[in-house]
């Protein structure tokens, strides 16, 4: 085996962490993830930067955390200026292509102020955070009174799919995303009481296929060196999938629903809002969780199905001795768990995520099919691709951590405490209903493996949980008088973390290092009374120089 | 009077707060300073945001904290992308120009990351931290073994002397800023023992009325509306001055030095290696103060000349009624107070500046004379200008507030309780001395009207002065557990400064509000199990949709 040569970096979206069988659901077998899995290191507890797909993605993408890069929510663009694993990697001599989903917002104005065209390359990257298109789907197309969320959603996969025949001015709505009763009446996925029926669509064009091909096709044309991020848009809503999937798992494949009475009745304000929303609502319903959960099963067994075509078309092309795999998701899905619905908030349910490395070099052979129990983020994948090309890990923009030390075998930790995750919700009608501002919109975690804080700024309380004793986080310890030492410990982390210099990114470690004695020699003599107490060689530019009084040398 | 159509924002390099008659100086008398206040607003608590020139001036120019534009040294770029106050005043309506010194230095690696040409107007403006230039002096060209501090330094000035007659390779050095002996050798400034003697040129041709004559150019020149940035380089550096300055102040004008013994016995170990350092041990010396002070002061007095003739041209020709006038500083200088020389520290001696605001507008003639005690920072003059332009202060970006309210006379205070201010010594040898990181060789300042609190990373205790019972800040109370109290308050400013969403600069507060509703029309439907629990116009493009089994579409 040679050392990596190419990086296929696969994200799924909305895959919760528990929901794979190498992480131990009992019902759904991942068997092609699970040997990925058995081939390299599955992380244990792989934590992303914010519980929303934009942000989540925005950190794994500059290898920054929110509170760093300041896109906090879908819609927020990334400001121009903000450097991407892209930058990064081709400086590194790897190129770094998308195919499928960012979430990426363009900074528009930022790229009008500084002239920088979108149809150029260099405006092309910035609009695209980094990437070379080799085709961007953001996957969905809805479609509202007020217009589509996304004009340009699901682009290229709806032409793929007129092509192919599927009649409809929206194809990836009304036959990927939507079933059919026996009157012809699409059922439309957004309504998750059709989660159970089966997609319209034969199951080799529905959009998880789609992509694995695309992504196929982009290594038979690219020889390398480079990162493909394969970026799918599924598990993610709607939740609807073809057959054989849709009919493969039932209510009996239902896990227990994570909560608890007490939680509801006791919860904190701002918690208590979100489970107040129609989302954590519906999703508290079990009538709900058995249309929806399966189908979100059968999503994944079928992302699963194709990550296996995937794999063997590589091992039979010999991609997999030069290309290391890294498969993990922007975020999970609370599923009815704690009386939500969706992501945006921080149990684990949330804000952990898969995360499985094979890298294809010999280095990585000492710890092929072991777990690990570091403390990840999703911003140690950008330093990790950076390293694996060669490159020098830029530690004065890049906040996260390589892990080739880990896969090597040479390290089993980070230099790390605590995982951090942020989310803001100015942007939310939950702020409406809380009535806080946007400043104080906005919210904290700081989570050891043993306690979970969750700060909420606009003058709440904060919440604690306490992973070691109560891994299902029921019991909110936050306003408990004998946990005030730990709430205060916590708080320390956090308040060192956003004292940190995140914007220091112009001069590298090196360089500020070496100004301490460099910059000594360019003439600026400080604190120096006589030219004698100095020494020679650094002052003698101002030593022996003659002049006359000036008025001899005005002219008239 | 009419509104401002013009501002002049006039800043000294290094004009420490109390070295104006009408900030109290007892011998140095400066009418013309004086009068400005007279006819304005004199703030008599600002604060700039970092105690050196180049962080300091990026946090003007930007109107963001150190920590949020992160160019926290001299020679640290401003990174590409970081938004101007002439971008602000731009968008508003008003030019802004540069005659005089901003140490900006540009991110060249950023600038060529994103295409842009130093030489197009775009790159041009990145380059100077969004001035249009009509002259950029940053004023030195000091000269060393490695070569110049700053190749560009003082080039339009020297050609300027050079035209004049003054013979030199750098005149800059040899005349403005050296003295002459009898035997015809050059006494150079940057050996304090020299200060006492009168600079070896005309003083109509020394810095500071030489920039005076520039900036009164520009306005013959152009009409407006526009910010002209007058930036002087003195009294910074080298401290000499030419007659009649020279002789004007001797050592029955210096005024007592403040420190005591005990200050320095218990130093705290971050303040200790800035006091050892060589600039604090020569400014702790009486012959050092005694040769240096007296020609720091004939740099003010003639600076306070200069603004006399400035003022009595623009009576003269009518630009005092319709150009808002601002004198400031970028920080202090410690003179031998504390033990120190220079700025780099956080007492008042160095954080402090005067700022005076004098507006034209009729709205502000409730004000004229006043004294401001509200604290000020110098990131608030953004935002004012902004203001003045008319435009609308982009809070989302500005970190500032606009003064306009108080120089209205509607308000007597800002939105804040504390100051920050923050120092980066990562790249100074006095990190080498202490062992620390470049992480941990930073510090933050938090300052109300009654306490200052000084936070070193690396694990220091912290300092803290009683600005009320000890306004000399003699006595470190940072380990005093009588103020644990007092010192846990001040951190929780600090914290809650620290946390705040800097970086979410793409969208505005009205934007994020409005997008809690305005999202919900396009077409993402979520947690609706039926329709019949959705709105109708927000579903509605999702119902009675028709297709038939897939099977049929396919094409062979």
């Amino acid at each position: 085996m040679a050392k990596a040569k190419n990086i296929l970096f696969i994200m799924f979206d909305q895959l919760r962490w528990d929901y794979l069988s190498c992480y131990g659901h009992p019902h759904l077998h991942t068997p092609n993830i699970d040997r990925l899995a058995a081939k390299g290191v599955r992380f244990n507890r792989a934590y992303i930067q914010s519980p929303i797909c934009g942000s989540s993605r925005m950190s794994t993408y500059t290898g920054r955390y929110v509170h760093s890069h300041g896109a906090s929510w879908n819609g927020i663009p990334l400001k121009v200026g903000e450097i991407t694993m892209g930058d990064h990697l081709r400086k590194a001599g790897m190129d770094c292509w998308l195919v499928g989903k960012t979430h990426m917002r363009a900074d528009a104005e930022g790229m009008a102020r500084l002239g920088l065209e979108p149809d150029s390359l260099i405006g092309a990257r910035v609009a695209e955070c980094g990437f070379d298109v080799y085709e961007r789907d953001d996957g969905m197309l809805p479609e509202g009174p007020d217009g589509f969320y996304d004009p340009d959603g699901a682009k290229e996969y709806n032409k793929f799919l007129k092509a192919k025949g599927y009649e409809s001015d929206n194809p990836w709505h009304d036959f990927a995303n939507s079933g059919l009763d026996a009157d012809g009446n699409v059922l439309s996925g957004w309504f998750l009481k059709n989660s159970p029926e089966a997609a319209n669509i034969a199951e080799e064009d529905s959009e998880t296929p789609y992509l694995t091909g695309r992504g196929i096709e982009f290594m038979e044309t690219h020889d390398g060196p480079w990162c493909c991020h394969l970026s799918f848009i599924k598990p993610h809503w709607p939740y609807i999938v073809p057959e054989p999937y849709a009919s493969m798992y039932g209510p009996e494949h239902v896990l227990p629903v994570v909560r608890s009475d007490a939680e509801r009745q006791n919860a904190h304000p701002v918690l208590k809002a979100f489970m107040d929303t129609k989302i954590g609502q519906t999703f508290s319903r079990q009538d709900v969780r058995e249309a929806v959960i399966p189908a979100y099963m059968g999503l994944i067994k079928q992302a699963d199905d194709q990550m296996g075509r995937l794999l063997d078309w590589m091992e039979r092309t010999g991609r997999m001795e030069n290309t290391m795999i890294v498969v993990t998701s922007d975020h999970g899905d609370f599923l009815g768990d704690h009386w939500m619905g969706e992501k945006t908030f921080f149990h684990d349910a949330s804000t952990r995520v898969p995360l499985i490395i094979y890298d294809p070099s010999p280095e990585a052979d000492a710890t092929r099919g072991t777990v690990c129990d570091a403390l990840v983020e999703s911003i140690d994948l950008a330093p990790t691709f950076v390293d694996a090309a060669g490159g020098e890990v830029a530690t004065h923009i890049l906040e996260g951590h390589s892990l080739l030390p880990i896969l090597y075998g040479e390290a089993d930790a980070l230099p790390r405490d605590v995982v951090i995750c942020e989310y803001d919700y100015s942007a939310s009608p939950i702020a409406n209903v809380l009535d806080v501002s946007v400043r104080d919109a906005v919210m904290f975690m700081a989570a050891s493996k043993k306690w979970k804080l969750i700060h909420c700024e606009g003058g709440y309380r904060p919440i604690l949980f306490d992973l070691e004793n109560d891994p299902d986080e029921l019991n909110d310890l936050g306003d408990s008088a004998e946990h005030a030492g730990v709430i205060a410990e916590m708080y320390e982390y956090l308040f060192a973390w956003t004292r940190r210099a995140s914007q220091r990114t112009t001069r590298s470690e090196q360089q500020l290092i070496d100004m301490r004695t460099k910059s000594r020699g360019r003439g600026v003599v400080l604190g120096v009374y006589d030219e004698n107490d100095a020494p020679l060689d650094l002052t003698i530019k101002y030593r022996n120089r003659k002049a006359r009084p000036f008025q001899s040398y005005l002219k008239d």
